[in-house]
């Protein structure tokens, strides 16, 4: 028995839209929405756990719905919105007509999988803007690198921006969130080395042999990388600039670092 | 003297709002609107004519204005806002209270200097969100390539958020819009090798030598590049991914390829 809404009055969509705009809800809630059928299916691959699944049947066919769900222990409840109550609440213009309520995971450093010989890891501090994280969420996941570390995170990674400009990568991605201080711990503890993009003073990033253990550290646009990074790299590294601005996107930054280290390795 | 405007309802205002919001006004009156200290320095420096200067007197201070001007033989008008009226108009959050009204440029394919001896060439096939080209334009002038190349742009350059992301780059960058036939002509005129980024049977980016003319051309996320493009390069070139999606932002796969080649380059 599907449940059916179609006033845009109900409290259920009161409390999704809430969820889809403030990060303290989404906290508070320790849920998020997914939007689509893709990122719907990767959070699944992902191993969250899927609460409730929503449709609008002029937009979305039923029958489409238990393709979506690839982990056959979960069983969502079923919600249909009238078109009207669909689109109050997604946040993408070319909606495909479905969305999903997930449980949220602590993403913290000791939950990281980090069991191959020589890891590749790209760290990110104080990352910000919803459309650099899915950037650089989705390098990483191109380059299949180890783990994703963020130190000290701006914004909620279950923010809508982030999950739709990762194309859903952020499900299946291995990502850590820490403090600066916890992630260099770590780094060393494994003796992964660690190199940090710096703005100067520091060795071109393509002299850097990366075939053994090693994080890549990129900071902010606009400050670059913290003195405790820069403190505790095995080597500051640099990426040469010839232009009339010394700025590049962190996340074009990011991938040039990263595939450096793929050329390296053979793209293995 | 200067002119001051304390009204919104004064038509200025309204004409201001509608070059912000409209590329259809923007090109019917061929000005367009730069925010922020540096993109009016850039914009200056690469001899675009300033119109008019605005700005804020709590939020700048009128010595500055002097300071913003590389070209002393330009002389825009300049117009004080109140604080109300300045900020209708912003189209940044935390704007500097200065912006002004340029003259726009043809940014055709034969205004383009192409004079280097083994130029080489970014090209963008049907680029759309303005992030994306920012980043593109920010990576141009960091590699300092020789020209950057638009192949039917489905977004006005002069979109404020081009500027705002490109941070007043594109005002300095040898841009050069065309079809894709016209630049395919015009890069097989010049014997500049072209190598088109595909998504599949192509030969993998760092195995190409691009140290003699060489162009780097990519297509649209969604659909890559065009057929016209992928059989009439030089050599299709892919980056090798490993992850569960295969797809990877555009500005990063270009920044990617753009610094291998000037790895090869040697940085110069």
């Amino acid at each position: 028995m599907i449940k059916q809404i179609s006033s845009a009055q109900n409290p259920v969509v009161k409390r999704l839209l809430q969820l889809q705009e403030k990060s303290r809800n989404r906290k508070k809630e320790g849920v998020f929405i997914v939007e689509g059928v893709r990122e719907i299916q990767l959070a699944f691959k992902g191993n969250y756990i899927c609460e409730e699944l929503f449709f609008c049947d002029s937009l979305f066919a039923a029958e489409g719905l238990k393709d979506l769900n690839t982990n056959p222990e979960n069983h969502p409840l079923i919600t249909e919105f009238s078109k009207e109550v669909y689109q109050k609440i997604a946040y993408r213009g070319s909606t495909e007509g479905v969305m999903a309520l997930f449980r949220s995971k602590e993403l913290s450093l000791a939950s990281l999988k980090l069991d191959s010989k020589n890891p590749l890891i790209l760290v990110a501090e104080a990352p910000e803007k919803p459309g650099n994280i899915g950037a650089l969420l989705r390098t990483a996941d191109a380059a299949k690198v180890d783990a994703v570390i963020m130190a000290n995170p701006k914004t909620d990674l279950f923010n809508p921006n982030i999950i739709r400009s990762s194309v859903g990568c952020i499900f299946i991605n291995n990502i850590g969130v820490g403090t600066t201080s916890e992630i260099i711990r770590l780094l060393k503890q494994k003796n992964i080395s660690i190199y940090a993009a710096a703005l100067q003073a520091s060795k071109i990033y393509s002299e850097i042999d990366f075939t053994s253990s090693s994080a890549i550290v990129v900071g902010t646009e606009a400050t670059g990388l913290s003195k405790e990074w820069l403190d505790n790299s095995t080597q500051n590294i640099i990426i040469p600039m010839n232009g009339e601005i010394d700025s590049m996107n962190v996340s074009v930054a990011a991938g040039i670092l990263i595939f450096e280290a793929k050329r390296q390795r053979g793209f293995k």
